[in-house]
């Protein structure tokens, strides 16, 4: 009864989810940071909390209250600044700071900035380090709340409460029992993706392989990519939304995620496994805290284990695939972890007052 | 007495002086704003005031008090992310506001989102609006105080204290009673400042041209000006420094400024007079308040105006040109006119201070 009641009490605290707003959250197609405030922000109102606030752009949807200051995504209308629209968005925010409880940020290291000038406490989820030097805003800001993404995503100076996978929505992906017969790459077309290795394996193991994903290199794509298409063996079908994603999930006999540098999480994974898809993923970075090796897919270390690793897919159990993402990567699973960190938080901040007031 | 004794309480207020960190400040060669910045800085500390603060990369120069949180300029170390350090160093000043009673910012847009959180009021110069969609940020803070560079470079929306013409600093310039016998054209590269004007202007007017700066648009400088580089009528020197400069103006019978947009300022134009040489200028923006039309130079709506203002040279009075800057464009012109405006923002807030008060 007790912890009923104490958890009906944490529930009724007062959150503001920052999200970016480089596009809609959740976004219409890609948007990897949109796509997980929106989950933290939706499964927040599911396990029952009272006033859930996301600030994101204007024409964004939840269920939550919503407040926006920019119309659209500034990826969505290029008239924009991004560096105007973030900057007004994220100042926004910091302005009304003392109607909650708790900022989650999701929007990188620009809102630190605004700390000192706020009595609320904030939590910053960082979903990467786009860039080393970014590491200098975040280094001088050492006394706020930090969670990683992974464990492997880590940067050692900063003081982390907790790692929080990333949940997924599984509403939008059907398992299926029976695989298809293709190889299946998708995500942001970019080097660190590791396209061009993909289309390695399909080579060397003579299976098709269709690749999707936003072109976030076109040169990239152009010179390494393009040459390779035939519309046989390897195929390019531009962005999928959710709806083409599943479709394109089962035609999957396995998905190939071959990144270049040390992942930090890649949502691929659990999408891919939540459809009974067993994933076959580059030992860089969070790979192996997010597939079960040899469980729900295979490690690889280069092209070569990449092929044999195709050739081993039939010992993988789809179900298998399925069960580990139920237990370890749904939306609930995440803000259940997310709970628990804010109620340290809560804790954390309790004390401070007690202390500062001699109590 | 009185008025002298107002003027030392004026000149012992606490003044904070916000730089970009684009460029040391002043800058080595090209950096405009750091330029002015470190002129009025300079310009304080010699009128007498006597807590300055300049906020700056930690190795640039100045008389006042130095603040710096990054240690080179952006575009001197191309390591750094210009956000991150842009927003660090902004909220540094901002972390101390308290500590002055004025801060004057000349770093465009991104301090006054840091306004809704600081007590001490800010001075914006506005140096110039980069693109239309800076002005949103500047429309989200009409409650706070502004100076134009220029009549001409002003937002009707934004309510201004003052139009504070830039100062330069004479002390590096040359006053010269006989002039050159090329055409000059220096600043930044950019079809912005029309350096393709430049060239046609002495092409059809059979006269050596020197051009100067720093390329900010290589596609421009391959594929526009280059081209016509001989050696003879037309040669490109690359940046100078102020020494070079001094040297450059010696050699110049004129000065072409063939602005293809409106001008915001134009440092150019006063350093040119200041030498004694005479500057044919586009009729555009604030070129018209810059120059003393058929006094000081002339303003010219086209090429073939400016090849016949290159014959009428000879009637341009060069005292008259050095006696127009030193009466308009001295650094201690600026900062007399700033301490009128800042003299105003005190009277102003005192003002507020009382209604709140109830006094």
């Amino acid at each position: 009864m007790i912890r009923e009641s104490s958890k009906m009490e944490l529930r009724s605290r007062r959150i503001a989810i920052l999200s970016p707003v480089a596009w809609r959250t959740p976004p219409r197609a890609y948007g990897a940071w949109e796509t997980v405030a929106s989950n933290i922000t939706e499964g927040l109102v599911a396990r029952g909390w009272k006033d859930v606030t996301l600030f994101a752009t204007k024409e964004s949807i939840t269920s939550a209250k919503l407040v926006g200051f920019v119309e659209r995504g500034y990826e969505e209308d290029k008239t924009q600044i991004r560096k105007v629209s973030e900057c007004l968005h994220i100042s926004k925010v910091m302005e009304r700071a003392d109607e909650f409880d708790l900022i989650h940020n999701n929007f990188d290291y620009l809102p630190l900035t605004y700390l000192p000038f706020i009595k609320t406490p904030m939590l910053t989820t960082i979903h990467g380090f786009s860039d080393e030097d970014i590491k200098r805003v975040y280094h001088d800001h050492k006394d706020t709340y930090y969670v990683s993404i992974s464990d492997a995503d880590r940067d050692s100076e900063l003081p982390y409460l907790a790692t929080v996978y990333n949940g997924i929505d599984l509403s939008n992906i059907t398992y299926r029992d029976k695989g298809g017969d293709k190889l299946v790459c998708y995500g942001r077309v970019h080097p660190d993706k590791g396209y061009h290795l993909a289309i390695e394996v399909a080579q060397k193991s003579g299976i098709e392989l269709i690749l999707a994903g936003i072109i976030q290199d076109q040169r990239y794509f152009d010179t390494m990519l393009k040459p390779h298409f035939d519309d046989k063996l390897i195929k390019f079908i531009g962005p999928v939304n959710p709806v083409q994603r599943d479709a394109l999930l089962k035609e999957a006999y396995a998905v190939l995620h071959l990144n270049t540098i040390p992942e930090r999480f890649g949502l691929v994974m659990p999408e891919a496994m939540a459809a009974g898809v067993p994933v076959i993923a580059m030992d860089l970075g969070s790979c192996r805290e997010v597939i079960a090796d040899k469980q729900t897919g295979y490690l690889v270390n280069n092209v070569d284990e990449g092929v044999e690793a195709v050739g081993k897919i039939d010992s993988i159990d789809r179900k298998k695939c399925r069960e580990h993402v139920e237990q370890n990567f749904t939306i609930d699973k995440m803000v259940e972890r997310y709970e628990k960190v804010y109620e340290e938080i809560f804790r954390r901040e309790a004390q401070k007052q007690k202390t500062s007031t001699g109590r």
